[in-house]
């Protein structure tokens, strides 16, 4: 067999073998760094962990609802549900140790442990165990063993605050990612109180990346609030890394309401400041078509897909393409995405 | 070196080594069961695991008490933690690996989690994924690498009666354990109610033990809670193997005030029923010297050493020995013990 004829076979295959191939030719592993926390960047962290990249997951600490909010209030620790669900995506626990994911994952349905998740119990006694966040994390990372950096954006305790465009003020992650307080009045601005510092292994993280992805994920309460830490977009501002940022598939009811792909954009770019000079890359879905059990569950929350409006935009390349899958709802394909973030090197 | 010239080395080095060396030559590893659950049976699995025996522990199943108590009334699942205890004790997790353990024994001391055991709703949670809280026990102990057997004594949800001399019922493990009603009167009867039936792999393990073990810990809330099991006391008596008992160290307020050797013996043979007659050998602590800061700890809870009464004790072999170890509490020493009960072979 010539090696035409093998070239034309890997081509036909479409697999991303070959990238993984030719990757691993490289001596030095490139390095990518994602910021975001939520459910969108478990998909992409799926995807790229399957290629011999250097993993790093930045996670927002804003998070103030559910399990996480109750061990804040109760213990004083960094809100674990983003750094949870971020381990679970890097976990490489083979499938006889799987019970520990799970058990990971576990959330209690009764009595005064209801809506707990066991792994924020876990992240929350490791805090108080070893003292500091950051190696909380790390002998979780070490038990599930995690390839990768889960990094938290800071380590200070801060609030999000929203500012609406009538003047109204909603404090708390929880009260701006369910909003109760007047949904149909978009946000005009959102703030840390206090700001917060970066920390310092997600400032290195950004400052040797050699790509760095933002987003997908809600974007006032995943992905902006980790650019409103202080020294976050400085950090982006002085690495050499690509910068792309992933446009969400769906608005979201409260917060996105009616947004196209140059709203999340112009979005993003205000809170980059001068960083947002180096985004070179937005990556869009198209060609959605929902299930109508799918459509339906979005019609109930008033969430619609997010349009893509070429005209507005200006100064970015866009990728676009078929890159979502839909399971009960609509997520980014990890394979999909991974494939088109490691074809930018 | 000429053969007695070693014999006598290995006599005057006393180390457990050569009575270890002497049964790893023997094929078939003795199997030992331990009943009880407390911190004494913790304390003998320690120096017993050391051994090249076959461990199972048997565990009392009626705490009612602190977390465990908690757990079992919000979730409806057996009392996890003298399980948690015991896992521990057979937990083989090399040092690379200690966070694990340390995090199974976390206790939470603030707001709502305050007093919840981690390893206590890590079983938990185990118990609620496989649904059998005999899964959740080898899920749990395949995690920290357990070697040995733990095996609830029984799977059906059973809570422990007294009945006091003066006629009072008090129902519930933890207010027996930690008696406020009438502390002064004695206990003239425990009961299960309902009764429960044995597990099938702790009925199992005594049928097949070579030695069993008694105690030590508390006699009527967990030592006997594990006698009254509909099927215990038959499997005993049907089972070949050298019947144990290890007498506690000191007596316990609202439990055993007063008591000696023969009373503690009187009543476990009272429970026993006719699997008494199995009982061979009594271990009792002699010549305990109590440091001033653990004599007023004792002092203050109206407890005292256990006092030998060889004239009252019939058929039976009384072994007697320095087997206490003091740290913060009189605890038995778990080498010392070990080294006893492996000679009984």
């Amino acid at each position: 067999m010539g090696l035409p004829t093998l070239g034309l076979f890997i081509a036909k295959w479409e697999a991303p073998f070959f990238v993984w191939y030719n990757m691993s030719l490289v001596k030095k592993r490139p390095k990518i760094v994602c910021i975001g926390g939520g459910t969108g960047t478990y998909q992409i962290l799926l995807g790229l962990k399957k290629y011999p990249v250097d993993l790093a997951a930045i996670v927002t600490m804003s998070d103030s609802g559910g399990s996480s909010g109750r061990l804040r209030q109760d213990l004083g620790i960094l809100p674990p549900g983003d750094i949870r669900r971020t381990l679970l995506a890097l976990s490489s626990l083979h499938i006889k140790k799987k019970t520990l994911k799970t058990l990971f994952d576990f959330r209690f349905n009764n009595g005064e442990l209801a809506g707990h998740s066991l792994g924020n119990l876990l992240l929350a006694a490791l805090t108080q165990i070893t003292g500091r966040p950051d190696l909380a994390i790390s002998e979780a990372a070490k038990i599930l063993e995690v390839s990768g950096q889960v990094l938290p954006v800071t380590t200070d305790n801060t609030e999000l605050v929203a500012e609406l465009t009538d003047g109204i003020i909603i404090k708390g992650e929880k009260n701006i990612d369910v909003r109760k307080i007047k949904p149909e009045i978009p946000i005009s601005e959102v703030y840390l109180s206090p700001k917060g510092k970066i920390f310092s292994g997600a400032k290195k993280a950004i400052l040797e990346a050699d790509l760095i992805v933002l987003g997908p994920g809600d974007l006032y309460t995943s992905i902006i609030p980790n650019l409103l830490v202080s020294g976050t977009c400085q950090a982006i501002a002085g690495s050499e890394a690509k910068l792309v940022y992933i446009c969400n598939l769906m608005t979201k009811h409260g917060e996105t309401d009616g947004f196209t792909v140059s709203d999340f954009l112009r979005e993003i770019r205000k809170y980059l400041g001068r960083a947002g000079k180096r985004l070179s890359v937005v990556i869009v879905n198209n060609r959605l078509k929902l299930p109508t059990s799918v459509s339906s569950w979005y019609k109930k929350y008033k969430s619609e897909p997010v349009l893509l409006d070429l005209e507005e935009i200006d100064e970015v390349k866009i990728i676009t393409g078929s890159f979502a899958t839909s399971g009960k709802l609509i997520r980014h394909d990890p394979s999909k995405i991974a494939k088109v973030l490691v074809s930018l090197f």
